[in-house]
């Protein structure tokens, strides 16, 4: 038996890589898709990979039908205007968006600039991380995605913050290194590949919203996400700077990471000491729901670098939203998002 | 009921593809992979996105066992010199060197430069293209591989031809563009990262060996391949230019493209009048199978711009030959071939 | 003495690379720079490379003054509306748009699709590539300035027109690669850099605008241009195949390409045996003013490859422009465009 | 009247670079290159942005005559075994290695692994960055290099810590991204352009050499740097976490930044409220001498980041070593090094 399943914003990168999973899913029959600013276009005049596949065309989102499972993954700040709607039409939603993340509606005013149009709902939503919260959803009716660089942040912090190997007290220095398929379909003032090509762009040193979901999920105080843009499409790298309590062994270390991977089935360590790929590296992740995990820890000043590598619009999104959905639904966690991604690429 | 597989040659890139979609095949058993380099390690030290695929450590080609099929992934020149040996340890094989392509010893020795050195196997080989060969593999015991170029270049051909459009008189002029994972995993002098980034160099203008695929499977006697050399990882495109027949016009050639997508189920015709993917490009079919074809039509002139891209490990090399190792077993031609690709990438 | 200049337009890459090559132009004083986008900002904030070389703001068009010699730097259609104005400001001029490169107005009709603004002013400037036409420069007082991509096909085929190698009925094909500096400051649908990254993209077949250039200024009657997007920024590399006359040998070719490079000082032969850099290649033209030529003869067949690279940027705009400011001033013909290249890059 | 000046290794990046500059330097006059590889090829032939600049063909390092300089540029580890042949042929000398830059030969065998072979020599040269030694290089005779990342690192500390912000015992943490060519003309297993493309790879999470240089330099016990690969050729961006001292205001920073600035003629201060180009970013320095230098400070908690932007082999290498070269003789600081960088590249 198979989910029917729609999605609100299909035509941006985050709605695309939904589209191509579901489209691909073995349990899942999609519906509709909607864009407005490609309305009647063949979703693969957009999404090009997915010529030959569905003969799906953008429709309005107002035309969009009852379903089991409804995915949104519109720009941020619009669910939140419709969430009643949707919940009328599907008893089960994924939002991509960062409108239902932060469960404290302070929290998200601080840091999204306005009040919340809908704060009763927050509470309602699940945050969709699996590897944080894989028992709340399975019961779970409505999931929120996940920032990305909070994703590669908070996986990155997962061993030990569980393992409680670093201090609270000291700061966590995130430093994100992120491709351009993170700044969306759209673009921005500098997303023209003249200028994109080959940059080391630092271009946020505090204050990125995903900060947010760190302090919320890990329940750290002083985290701050530094933003690096590189020469990449798809791909985030976070290298976590933390200080590790009193007495913490490099052993320690090992087996939390062990943990962390033997519990989930799309974490990995890779902490290699020969060949090419030693490190986690993003770039053999396009494609694939896997998040790497490495650290190095220098037992003597306590100074651990822990690092994490996902493809922002799988695990950081879409892959997470799939994940989510098998879960909500009961099917085989990985069903869909078997991808092992391409090497070399 | 599975075919149990092994592979000859499993480290280079070519071996690290086939081993990608052999374990993700639905109807197939990996047993052995080889590699004298690499002996005793993991495959995923080598290839990174097969780590948590599998436990498979790479062994001698001496320690080889029988098994149902046997695909050969080594350097040119090494499978003609074991063929009778291989012959014994499976009853079907595909051998993605460049040494079973060609029909007649004397058109190897002219483009190889020395002899052949197991002649009488030549004409016990099918050329693995299914667009050209299908029903032959369907009762071949001996499939040979594609060179990448030539298939980029058969496939942008192959309507044209099959239509009888061009003049097979005129100069056939086949200007090719390719990533950087066509000089294998060895490399070469000119692919340090920093000589090989950002390069237009056009290192071969005429004699590239994969020349004498396209004259003994397209029949042509004038055809020249020129060689560039672009920044991306992997693809080939193939910009065929031709002369066409007097009185063709571009309802033939319309007709003649689109009967090849549909008698295909990996070639596709792109060529749109708007929005970003209106042509073939290779960068949208890293991991995929699919050919994509277009074509601009100059009737005034005759002069026809013929256009292939694929992914060279792909379509090219790995996807064709399991694309012909479904067929030689009698299953779904497209099994384990199905994904789709990615957008953005 | 120095020589006073404006820039009208200085806010696109042309006009930023101008601008570099004439504020460190030994002859030249750089009175004012327009823009109206950026009217009142710093030029170092657009172009980061400027930054602590000068203190120049953009200005209003209508605020120029009198000076010795005026470039223009504008989007294509702009400066025959307003030549009068600007002549009346500047003895000299140098219009890098397409406005004034045709001297038949029915050619510019043919390939613009709309009717010549300036008519009569066609026959007043001088096409501005000094190595077609260095002693008319010598007394010009206006100038067009060149396509990159014809500037690449044109220098290509020089040395082979020039010594009246090839057949003038055969079809010349030119197959060029570009950069993404190409399609201007501004972009189009497909420059973000998730979409542009990594491309092979063959975005035009046939009757691209600059072929016009190449007819009227070799003389061909049948050349076409196809235009393929690379992954880079700055570089064209243009591959010309032609059919030789028969009778023409190898060291014919020698003679002509060795000509040229002698008589051009930006002109040099590059045809290596060993070594990575054995043929011409834009990446280390970036910002230097020299085109690189190589070719291949098959003298069985009379197919020639010729090559030509350059930096679009310099070469193919604002270094050949500085370069018949010289000639127009009667300066060294080199002055100011001294700078090498780099290796690596 | 003009120096003559000599380089032993001119094969390599570093030495290529410095061949570049020397050519180009209106006092100089450069004798001799050598190289063992490349014995009796042309230096073009290596690097190809010096045809038709110079005919010099590489020499064997025995061959080498007096000059007025002599620069060194071989491997590390070399030039300590040779120096006092290399001190009998020159009265200056700069060695771009790593062999003279620490003055403690305890903390050379602590960060190398190995005695100096000639530790009397260690005090007598003077390191090679002039915006920390500006008055000694006025004296000196022999003169050090700079490590690449060592120098991003200590021009991004250089404000705090001349102006005292920031607290000495608190670890300082810098984030290192660096090019391809940091790896060398040979590179490395992982240099191959289809491993090392789109890579995000922290290579070094601690213990990289270059941190000496920093302690040394700066004065600082908790230093570390952390190293990651990313995709560009030319570049290296230094991110510096460190705690200011109580106290401390914004405008505190802006005064040591700008004091930096306007005491070193290659130092500019780039913080923009708008456009594109508001941080350092080393893709717009390649090829120029300029360090740029930017911060961020968040006053509640105390938390600077202060980044660096310099192009490795550059303001890293050759360009500091010509930097030093003229101080040494009482040249214009910035004589052969006003190239502004290219935009857009």
């Amino acid at each position: 038996m198979t989910t029917s399943v729609s999605i609100i914003g299909g035509s941006g990168y985050g709605g695309g890589e939904l589209l191509r999973l579901l489209l691909a899913h073995p349990n899942v029959d999609v519906q509709q898709v909607t864009s407005r600013s490609h309305l009647g276009e063949y979703v693969y005049q957009v999404h090009p990979n997915l010529r030959k596949q569905t003969q799906l065309k953008f429709v309005d989102p107002a035309q969009i039908e009852p379903v089991d499972a409804l995915f949104l993954a519109q720009p941020h700040g619009q669910a939140q205007h419709n969430i009643e709607q949707y919940a009328a039409l599907a008893g089960k939603i994924v939002d991509l968006s960062a409108d239902f993340r932060l469960r404290d509606p302070a929290l998200y005013e601080k840091w999204y600039g306005e009040k919340h149009a809908a704060p009763d709902w927050l509470g309602r939503f699940v945050y969709g991380l699996p590897e944080l919260h894989r028992a709340e959803l399975a019961t779970a009716d409505y999931v929120s995605g996940v920032g990305c660089n909070a994703t590669a942040s908070n996986l990155a912090l997962l061993p030990l913050v569980k393992a409680d190997l670093i201090e609270p007290s000291a700061p966590v220095i995130v430093e994100i290194k992120v491709g351009s398929s993170e700044s969306g379909a759209e673009g921005n003032v500098g997303s023209h590949h003249a200028e994109r090509a080959s940059v080391i762009r630092t271009f946020s040193a505090f204050g990125h919203r995903h900060t947010a979901e760190v302090i919320q999920e890990m329940g750290l105080g002083r985290v701050s996400l530094t933003m690096t843009a590189v020469d990449l499409v798809r791909g985030v790298l976070a290298t976590v700077h933390a200080q590790a309590k009193p007495g913490a062994a490099n052993k320690d270390l090992w087996k939390a990471y062990r943990a962390a991977a033997s519990e989930n089935p799309f974490v990995r360590v890779v902490k290699e000491s020969r060949g090419v790929y030693r490190v986690p590296e993003p770039k053999v992740l396009a494609g694939s729901n896997y998040a790497d995990l490495g650290f190095e820890f220098d037992e003597s000043s306590g100074h651990v670098v822990s690092i994490c590598a996902i493809d922002n619009l799988m695990k950081g999104a879409a892959g997470s939203a799939v994940q989510c959905m098998n879960l909500m639904l009961g099917l085989d966690e990985t069903a869909g998002l078997e991808f092992m991604g391409l090497h070399p690429i």
